[in-house]
């Protein structure tokens, strides 16, 4: 069987790393090209395939690249991907975009948040957003898959079910935490070792730019506007992020009614976990894995839900190579187990 | 100038080694007792006081250590502290109780509560409650303190002068976060580093012991029934204590006009502070302090309180020592800056 | 394909563990049996088994359970392991002990140690020293292997080219580092995440029961008596261990010509890396694996070692699986990478 | 009484604001001046300071600086010390400079290991090494305090007593572990949470540039040449500092012996803790405080002497005040119990 060949752009990051220790075991596919901006040593990963060895660059030229890949992840600074996106799609190949210039079909949105003209709105409404868990038709169409946020993917698959039936009032709670890692490798000093270990910090409160996202896919889905309050805070941990959203139902509910609802809801989903009534997610069950898990109970009429994942797996690499998996047709777990 | 004597019952674990820090530094008062079922080496922090060295004994005997103490602190397992209050009180002596035991006035609520019978339901109504931004009155008078629990310290302060102005609904979620030394030195494979390092858990969601402490203060309080959701989390820490609090406000404000009446509100109180807008706290400002430190937003008609202090001090053994300063009428910062 | 059913004995400890999600995914095994004082929940590894679900006991009966498995791994504590071997080894089964009961063939040095009488001198001989490195041969015909020490592991890898070609001095030092797993499960106040984290402290100085296996396997290697001096230290993280090993050598060398022996010594060993001139291993880029990695210097006639390893893979459930493919004469290599 | 003032220069690194939190609680001195190239906000230790508040400078000019003290710390890197510190002494003032510019009162070996020329060679031989275990007498004297690092703090403190009664063959090995803080402030990426936490890294494996400073003095004391191997590693912990020490005796004796020498050898210093037979130091005991603890043990003819204290107070900060203690003829102690 012939492989596909793939491509990773800023593979020397933490989720860049983390898509090509995924893929350099995936059995559908064969790296074909690395590139990156920082040197470095060459990725032990690959030291051991058999295959041919992927081309590295340091300079990414999506016309010279474009020969030794079908479908490029490009795991870039926001507002750098959008420089890339336009020529591979029109040199004929997939994209991945793990940045958030294609996540909102809004420009304004984004250009408010991210405080960037963006290049290319003429592609918003081509891309797909990466939660297979809704949108798997469209990804399985999509050229270009924006990629969710780590945050966003948590936070939406925890109020998913209850959002679509219809049963939230609008006003949604999140108390959002995250270990290191979800602030990739930046220089600087909120992110040394004495600034982070022994020490709890909220952070960006209200202010997330993750916080738009959620509210935009959310309120695209309800087809109503919705209040969210979220506050992330840092957690002296490498991995691992967890979400506890606080909602209002608009009628009386059982914690096993909930729970009903969620199983059912989820259960040809292959990454999605619902526990049991009475357990909730540490997250440490699901770091190294490609789950979000999915704890639930009720305090009178209001809803806690509680979810987990890895950040940089389900809440990035992991999630963009279940969306990889979804549009080649292959098994969608390919890799991921 | 003579200074008083006082004794600590349980001194070796954590809440009792700070007691014992904080006591062989002050400058009013004298460790005349010291008690411990668990076997030890000598306190360190003894070693090089000049005056005359404290009892240390295993068996806690009110009737026998009446001698050697005016003032006793009970930091003793709940249900515990209670066998022993009332000959205390009886020999005339002044006793602080870091437990639960006498932090309700409702029997009920705390035999429903601590699964088990209370002892002296008669001396529930002598207790103050050792929160002195509130009850500093009652304290100055009492020969009884309840000290309030780490968690209810964090929210009742976080909370007070809103609720205080009659602005808030009746609704109060609390996301509440914590270090490994707020569960104290059980022996148990939920405290082991490898259980708590590097993971982040939710636990007794909705069912922790300190949210009907909260509740029962802030309904005094108040004066009415309120609706309290509260999930802890155990962070992979030594010390510190965060609470995130979402308030509903039954008026239109504006984040400056909340800073201001937080700041006139505790304007006078020498252990808190109100951060400025835009400020939050994080544990390490506090920790090995007596402060609570609090930071304030809004979002539409929500406000989002943060508050931060130490677990073991500002939670417990500062505030403790913050009370006996107030019995006594000594400078009510002494011994803790 | 008719795979080989084993057996693992004390599955809920962190080797047992280990071992688990190693067996669970290893192409030439299917887990046949399980066993475990410890109640706790199913173990999530199985659920996705396609396969015939393992038997789990909670009494290990060597006798009703050897229909179950044709190897058994006992990952059990020292002492307990030597009640089992004999009827295992009588039913025609393999063991694979991860015990010390069966490391050593003198047995005053065990009794000495391990402070017990043991069961079953006479199984002693019959056992292979797993460590595949020096002793394959062995390990391939032995139906009791004997695996090896986490200290140990690292510790003779790091020595042993240096000392089979005789430029060693009889004096070596070694100062050893290892995570809080290494402890395992045990309920001690020592073991606490507030006793561990943000803690640095040396244990059992020079007093640790990994010296005399180090001791007794080196000079078996080299036939003539070893001083060895052996400190551990605890560090505040959960996996990995790396030990610092200086070796006087008795002939004038240079750096490049250690890492010329050690790299042709090892060159055939699928899990020992010996690291470039300059670089030294470190704990991170081990964990997670079964290699063992190795740096060289110099400094004088003086040999500085460090050697990095997981302590729960190559220094204990890997390197057993390692053994166990030895044993059956498949790929040395097989559920390991 | 008149306070005496002091100047820090460097007072937002992690020794210059140890130096700030312990000179803003000495009874003898006043903080009259401090200076820092970054920008930040108001020191906190300062807010609750009754006396005259000291000037901040962005940019320290020793000339219109010298009038707000009569002595000044200067927490700078290395080589920057030296541009300022002929200024200073010509205007009369005393300098604590704890970089290590004026540690060797050898160019050549300055020169070598810190690759920059020397501004002043002529104060070498001006200044004293600021060990007060060993140099009071030249401290009491001098105007220019060379404050040791911490490594060669805790190992010249653990060699002494036996090098200076001629006991020590010539051969030295320390294995060395430091938590993060003592690489200070820099923004690398080998400083990372992510990169440090959950990771044990040897790192200048025998090329530390405290290894020089450590033979230098040793040498000065013994009067002859001595063979240091000097391996440190990077310990995922905030503060703390352990060396454990390998010395080679060249004559019998014992345990007891050796501790006894200690314990007379230290017995009129002030912060230099000797434990008891079978205990050892951790860094957690000696954390936040100046000691420095040492533990002594034998194997055959070989002793194993593990020294702890805090990188930054005994390490750095706290044995500054220590030595301005002795300069000025005050109570070593204090501001430091």
């Amino acid at each position: 069987m012939k492989k596909s060949k793939v491509g990773i752009v800023g593979f020397r990051g933490y989720t860049g790393n983390s898509l090509l220790q995924i893929l350099s075991h995936h059995p559908e596919v064969k790296i074909g090209y690395l590139a990156d901006k920082e040197k470095g040593s060459y990725p032990e990963e690959l030291l051991l395939l058999k295959e041919a060895k992927p081309i590295i660059a340091e300079e990414f030229d999506p016309g010279k690249s474009s020969q030794f890949a079908d479908l490029f992840f490009l795991a870039l600074p926001h507002t750098i991907s959008m420089l890339y996106v336009n020529d591979l799609l029109k040199a004929g190949k997939k994209v991945i975009d793990l940045s958030a210039d294609f996540r909102f079909s809004s420009v304004s949105i984004y250009e408010e948040w991210y405080k960037a003209k963006h290049k290319n709105p003429e592609l918003l409404n081509q891309a797909a957003y990466g939660l297979p868990e809704i949108f798997r038709d469209e990804i399985k169409k999509a050229k270009l898959i924006a990629n969710p946020g780590c945050y966003p993917t948590a936070v939406i698959l925890g109020v998913l079910p209850l959002l679509k039936k219809g049963l939230l009032k609008n006003e949604i709670i999140v108390d959002a935490k995250s270990g290191a890692s979800g602030a990739g490798k930046k220089l600087d000093p909120s992110l040394l070792f004495s600034a982070i270990n022994e020490n709890l910090k909220p952070y960006k409160v209200n202010s997330h730019q993750h916080a738009p996202e959620i509210k935009f896919i959310l309120e695209k889905i309800a087809g109503h506007q919705i209040d969210l309050t979220f506050v992330p805070h840092l957690i002296p941990m490498n991995k691992g992020l967890l979400t506890t959203i606080y909602l209002s139902l608009n009628k009386e509910m059982k914690t096993e009614e909930i729970l009903d609802l969620y199983q059912e809801f989820y259960s040809s989903q292959p990454f999605v976990k619902i526990l049991p009534k009475g357990k909730f997610p540490q997250t440490r069950e699901v770091v190294g894995t490609n789950y979000c898990s999915i704890g639930v109970t009720l305090a009178k009429n209001k809803a806690i839900i509680i979810s987990a994942l890895d950040n940089l797996i389900k809440g990035a690499a992991g999630q963009a190579v279940q969306n990889m998996n979804i549009m080649y047709g292959w098994d969608e777990t390919a890799g991921l187990l």
